[in-house]
């Protein structure tokens, strides 16, 4: 199987390649713009089958980049994320499958309405043309976001972490055999054809403007310098500080719960909580319960001296641990002066990301909703809800904490862009 | 009157000030945030009022802008722009009741579903935060952006023309009164205390953080400077190269209406067609008639070679002339083949803002609305039409032809961002 991209011929091209790379996208980006969902969904299950029937390549390449990381003295989690297995690439290939069959948010009619003047205007989604992806060693990533790009008429522009090249590359050679199958441009997923790190910078660049937008999909760091160098808008969350907050009127079997999913169903997801709050008013019935139950199911409390004093085994919490992100079975836990005081506690420390309450009130329910500025707000339900899959958006490129355009789990609607569509009958403006 | 911001002690003050500004905007938008339509209401009825009843002050503060401008030799529509009267200060004190009256858009919800689990997840708008509009010296847009971006929830911070400065800070002072009136920061309106130009450069870096979005209004040199160096999003369009398509199956008299008022109803207009294409099918009955109707109404004709024998006062036009905004009486025509020839060249030459085709044949219509990849497309109807007025907005801050976020005309709703919400009943994730 071959990429049908060519790999860049010595380090000086790169930036020549680079910009082809970014025409040829542009251009692609206008035939999947026209392509008819039933053209799209052939793709797909062309990649998917692509994928299935490449199995070995894409195995073998992978147990290269693996064999290659280990000498170079790679940590077990990260080898971890790096190793493909068979039923890694049946689910690639399934995860494929299952955009295929999300609704196709393209043309859909979003608002229309009739002026005076008998015009008729509708608000009709469109692509949004190019989305660059930058991501780190996790070889999977390749199918999800070139899928989930294809199905909302963009094309896509892949950049894998170095050490899951060759992965990325027998990947992607599948998924764009998918789409040629179909008829579309070979272009329309692109993979940068290098392991060079200069192309990094060159995507952040946006490539003369072939990239409408940037989504990292990795660590902090890489996060970080997205957001600090891109020239281009970026849909991410640089961390998830999420908070639950436990009010006064909260019942304690649901606050355990809710509180021990949040924490502890899985630490290392964005969101996980990070910060328990309690009401001041209520720590005496709420406090030792719920910050024993913690312990022992094996989360270290780092708490405020309130924390401290309900039970011996809290160590205190230092002014940083109150926004830090541990993605860990670590929390930090505090008293707070009701609602209004988690509030401002959450507006003072928190992320935007994610961040719940646990009351029957229903006042301070709404009060908390409307008042907390965070991507997702929850009622009785666990910060770790924060996933497009849990929303029913059936797959995500990501969470973006930014306010422009995309907020909260970015899925196949929040791929596109839209466009107005005036009918008249010769109306001429006075 | 006082303006409430304190104006800057010396330069080398100028970009701690700014990030003052840049502070206290970001904390006034999140009082903004959470202030009830009825107090927002309340502060833009003050703000009329404010207005009305400063006329004299903005006059005389605007004959010494007009005076000190006339001296450095401004030319005279430069001065027009830069002139108040006490027609303009009313109409600014209008305009902003218009925007008073407007639905207010935070608080909407734009998505319900319930999901399996029985969670109720909403999607609800919220204010987009802090806007930064940048202008030149039209001293009404202090009025009409800071009406618009309050009643929307923003704080904004305004940034208008040095030329216009006493004029600006005579409005911006009206509006921060009307304001505090209602008890609202004076920070959620602020304008740049200064006539230092480097204070653009400080807006365009985001202040750290503290501007969301940036609007400019005005020439190409200033929308192309914010685009180029902004680092945070920008809604805008730098120019409207429009194009009316007049089919084969187009009647000519709606033709003939369609075409003159796309170009001549006003010329200094984005929405004013600057490119007429012509079907070659159908040229031998479109091409004299609207050739020299628009001859007739004093428009310059640029025409390829079919144009230019249609009538011998058509001139040549050059290859530079397809993608000119002219803004002026002067049109480029040539002769396609057929919609497919149209979509072609608009998409070459175009601008991706408004674009429009006359037919009569449905099938030609769709074709072109789907294809013509622009923020707004129109069948049998004049690209004057490109207005947020004229689409029912009420009032917009500008026409933006970028793919993200906003997109056509920025009214209040494109304003906003959103958030999720979750109302659950102790739902844990599996």
């Amino acid at each position: 199987m071959n990429a049908p991209l060519k790999p860049v011929q010595g380090a000086g091209d790169l930036e020549t390649a680079m910009r082809v790379l970014g025409r040829q996208a542009r251009e692609a980006a206008r035939a999947l713009a026209l392509a008819a969902p039933a053209q799209k969904n052939r793709a797909l299950a062309a990649m998917a089958k692509a994928i299935r029937a490449a199995r070995s390549e894409i195995l073998a390449a992978n147990a290269e980049d693996v064999a290659e990381a280990k000498s170079a003295g790679a940590n077990s989690a990260f080898l971890d994320r790096l190793t493909l297995s068979s039923a890694a690439v049946e689910a690639m290939a399934a995860g494929i499958e299952v955009i295929r069959k999300l609704k196709d948010p393209v043309g859909s009619i979003m608002a229309a309405w009739r002026r005076p003047n008998g015009m008729r205007i509708e608000r009709v989604r469109v692509p949004l043309g190019v989305v660059g992806v930058i991501y780190e060693s996790r070889p999977n990533v390749t199918a999800d976001a070139g899928a989930l790009c294809l199905k909302a008429g963009n094309a896509v522009i892949l950049r894998g972490g170095s050490e899951s090249f060759r992965s990325s590359r027998a990947i992607h050679a599948a998924l764009a055999a998918g789409a040629v199958e179909a008829g579309l441009p070979a272009a329309a997923i692109a993979l940068v054809p290098t392991r060079d790190r200069a192309a990094v910078g060159l995507m952040l660049s946006g490539l003369d403007g072939a990239i409408d937008v940037l989504v990292p999909r990795g660590g902090k760091s890489l996060v970080d310098r997205v957001q600090t160098e891109s020239r281009v808008p970026v849909f991410a969350h640089l961390e998830g500080v999420c908070h639950v907050y436990v009010d006064r009127k909260a019942k304690l079997p649901m606050a355990k719960a809710i509180v021990l999913n949040a924490k502890m169903r899985r630490t290392g997801v964005c969101g996980a909580a990070e910060t328990l709050l309690i009401d001041r008013v209520g720590a005496a019935k709420l406090l030792k319960p719920l910050i024993g139950m913690l312990i022992d199911a094996g989360c270290e409390i780092r708490g405020d001296q309130s924390v401290q004093a309900a039970d011996h085994r809290v160590k205190p919490a230092s002014d940083a641990d109150w926004s830090t992100e541990y993605l860990d079975a670590i929390i930090t836990a505090g008293v707070v002066d009701g609602v209004d005081g988690a509030i401002a506690h959450i507006e003072r420390y928190g992320s935007h990301h994610t961040d719940a309450i646990v009351t029957d009130d229903k006042k301070t329910a709404e009060k908390f909703l409307r008042e907390v500025d965070s991507a997702i707000v929850l009622h009785n339900a666990s910060t770790q809800f924060a996933d497009g899959g849990e929303f029913g958006f059936g797959a995500e490129i990501g969470i973006a904490t930014g306010r422009l355009h995309a907020r909260g789990p970015v899925g196949v609607e929040q791929l596109t862009s839209f466009k107005y569509r005036i009918r008249g009958s010769g109306q001429t403006r006075p």
